[in-house]
């Protein structure tokens, strides 16, 4: 059974047609809503409808939960699934999965099915997230919806009782929120190193000698940006290591809470990380691209027509090839270190190790 | 207990063992099959096999299940394993498991350990899928066979009931479905800009000017081909979205089904979009390899000569230095994006993600 | 309930009491314990604890189980978690959590969190592995104990039944084990070649003709030496596969073990191919640095000099610059299957794939 017959009601009534489920829709207008829902759907007043099946999803708004207490009777003992949303986190007190259970005392409520959108729903798991996140404080009813769940296609998910409602239903809101703040940051430093190499590479030379280089803007002068960004990060990723470390010497024990925002930069660690590791494989890339440029060639040109026409013959500097050498072997090997670090942060790797051998690799 | 003597029943059978079972094997034909087995299973009559033991694996082919209704008697209340798969798909109307069903109404059917292969049952599951999908219409058998694949170092998968057999079933006969037609599309896309570029780069210049420019084929001629076909397959990853579009502007509705051809595209999107990154990712390479060729060395040093021999100081044209920085950035760039794009199409990354941030990123 | 003042109780304390849930420590000396745990905890004599307590975590060393025997009969019926850890791997014969049933048979064991450091239970799970294995004889308390996991913060993950006890007891000793091996290999052929490449093009021209030829030891030696590891490396892969058929014909069965080296051998395979692959990446990203080097240009520059100096005006060797083609060319498809290849062994990559798919890519 499905009540509402809004965009998501609907998407959920042709997808589970499709899977072969027999469905009802409860509408309160039935004859004026039929033609929206898939033929095979039966539409139908909400009172016959919640008569007709044993499964309900309650595809309406939380404002709109009260309307149904006039069903209170024909509901009891039928399994509720809860698919509602908010708009926006923690709006209110209580999670819409908790208010309508306490509305209907006598209903098993099951939250679920919310992180899915209705075009997934509708066009079928195709890419993305298929996972369905499934609540409840009944076994039997999480373990009913489970396996609709897995005849239309998902991945059933099963996140414990119903106090994890209020997460569920925060994680469609979400928009990447851990990597705000290190995205941030990491533009902020680009500009500001931006800025300095761009004075100091570009407009001092033609201050001075009337020189013009800007056409070292796009490549040159990024790539000494990159590294400056890549190495600031990369030490506040372990600076707050080394705060948290001192702080619990200074109080003399383990168990007192970090200060607020040394909590929250410990928990940003991860992503400023993968972004210093992100400039460093860009500062490799646009090291590799040097030498593929029109201006190397032609200033590479312009040394060997000048030593020809004045015989040098040799201009071979030691202390230069050897800066080089080893300037290039150290950026090699500290990349590969990284990318080591990148791998083992994919979730499927990181599962895989154990504490251990995460700290070994850290 | 293990009906059968194949080739999947002995591995079957020394992998129960190895895991600590006490197996029973039950054959027509006990005296001559023992020598097959490991010395610590059992091997009996089937009547006797099926009476001692709780948990029969049936490693018989699905043609000759009806042979087994003589034991109708003794197997009624076991549960007993289908792991029989199929040569086609969907080659019977109704799957291995649900006609085993059918066949033993007084017995628990499970189905599972299909995905797995005698070499992996027999070597223990080393690399590769250790899943084992079990799917049953009875819980407690279901959790049973569950256990019993976890002592055997599998991880078993809850796939639901029954009626998830078929789809089971199909799964080992899957050879990278997705995969076929955007990897022949690719393949097709290639060959025409290939040989194009190969008119254009190489023979044309041979009858013109009787220039030998043979040694372009392997790397100039391809990394000029492969940017052409990644721009294409990334342009066919978009325009499906857009023709979706009109169509339900044209139609009026988002509930009308897509017709065949534009919902199977609509499918093989990620993948088009994987090989169009793959292309991407080598022109890169192959750019960057250009100035390691012999031949770009010997090009550069002829034009310093003649430049010195005439006495020409300076050739620095300023249109071709900027061209070429910027093609450079925009393209390190480009690949940048399209690295994130790729990294989060990995299972384990798009799991992490809700729906809202995977639209965000794509 | 808790019993334990150590470390790792009072962890456990912090995390229950952030998580909601009303916690007792059982002390032997609870005034003098009392001040070490959360405020929010109420610590209290052992008995006391146990009484008021139904789960009850076992933060105690093995060691000291015997002395909760005074206490067997108020513990009687209550679920106890093991969430002890070895010092060694296989320490005792039996695994710690069925010592624990061993001595009290009227308990409900489970076996739990021992995979979770104290400092990850402090602060939550923040990176790396989330997942808290479970296994106990009971099902209803194994979904208990699962659910407090799941609330805490982390991922409960079924293990079956109390004999995975002593795996699960093992996981947190474990240091990378399966690339110990690998990794050792890896570097000895590092070395014996880096030898060889010092002597050959470093060494021997400086004794014979006393070129200080130093410069190349950083990049080039090193990356002369990176292809032939990573060649012997991918030979290794391959041929146990190769020795074990011969030893399957020789014997004429598939069903005789393999000798202990081979069967080893072939478990490494995995990691033997992933450092291959590492240091077939590494031989890229050193090739693709040989033009960016200041050795490089200068060498150039002398050559296109001279030449001048001489009117010499072409030097182009036809044969040199196909092998330089076809060798690049070579090399980048090689190293993209390789890429092919690792990508596959992501675990999340591989349980997508079943093992036809599997067979097919390697």
């Amino acid at each position: 059974g499905v009540l509402g017959s809004g965009d998501f009601a609907r998407s959920l009534a042709v997808r589970l047609v499709c899977s072969g489920f027999k469905v009802v829709v409860g509408s309160r207008n039935p004859k004026r809503k039929a033609s929206l829902f898939p033929a095979a759907a039966e539409v139908t007043f909400q009172a016959e409808a919640v008569k007709k099946a044993d499964v309900i999803f309650v595809a309406i708004f939380r404002e709109h939960y009260s309307t149904l207490c006039d069903l209170a009777d024909v509901l009891a003992g039928k399994i509720l699934v809860d698919v509602s949303n908010n708009t926006e986190i923690n709006h209110h007190k209580e999670s819409n999965a908790e208010y309508l259970a306490s509305l209907f005392p006598a209903c098993i409520v099951v939250k679920g099915f919310n992180v899915v959108s209705a075009w997934t729903l509708q066009s079928g798991a195709r890419d993305g997230n298929k996972q369905v996140l499934i609540c409840s404080n009944n076994q039997e009813a999480k373990r009913t919806i489970a396996e609709i769940a897995q005849v239309m296609g998902f991945t059933p998910v099963d996140m414990g009782c119903m106090s994890s409602a209020r997460e569920i239903e925060n994680i469609p809101l979400r928009l990447l929120p851990a990597w705000k703040i290190p995205t941030f940051l990491a533009l902020g430093l680009f500009l500001c190193f931006f800025t300095y190499n761009l004075i100091r590479q570009v407009i001092h030379p033609y201050i001075r000698e009337q020189k013009n280089k800007l056409y070292k803007i796009p490549i040159e002068v990024v790539n000494t940006t990159l590294p400056c960004v890549s190495y600031v990060m990369l030490s506040l990723v372990y600076l707050p290591g080394v705060l948290a470390a001192c702080s619990q010497l200074y109080y003399g024990t383990k168990y007192r809470r970090f200060p607020d925002w040394l909590d929250q930069w410990l928990l940003h660690r991860k992503q400023i990380g993968l972004l210093s590791f992100f400039c460093a494989a860009l500062h490799a890339v646009y090291s590799l691209c040097l030498p593929m440029r029109r201006s190397h060639r032609y200033l590479l040109i312009e040394t060997a027509v000048k030593q020809a026409v004045e015989k040098k013959m040799t201009i071979w500097v030691e202390e230069e090839v050897w800066r080089m050498e080893i300037y290039i072997s150290v950026g090699i090997i500290a990349l590969g270190l990284l990318s080591l670090l990148a791998i083992t942060s994919l979730p499927s790797i990181a599962n895989s190790l154990n504490w251990r051998e995460f700290s070994f690799i850290q």
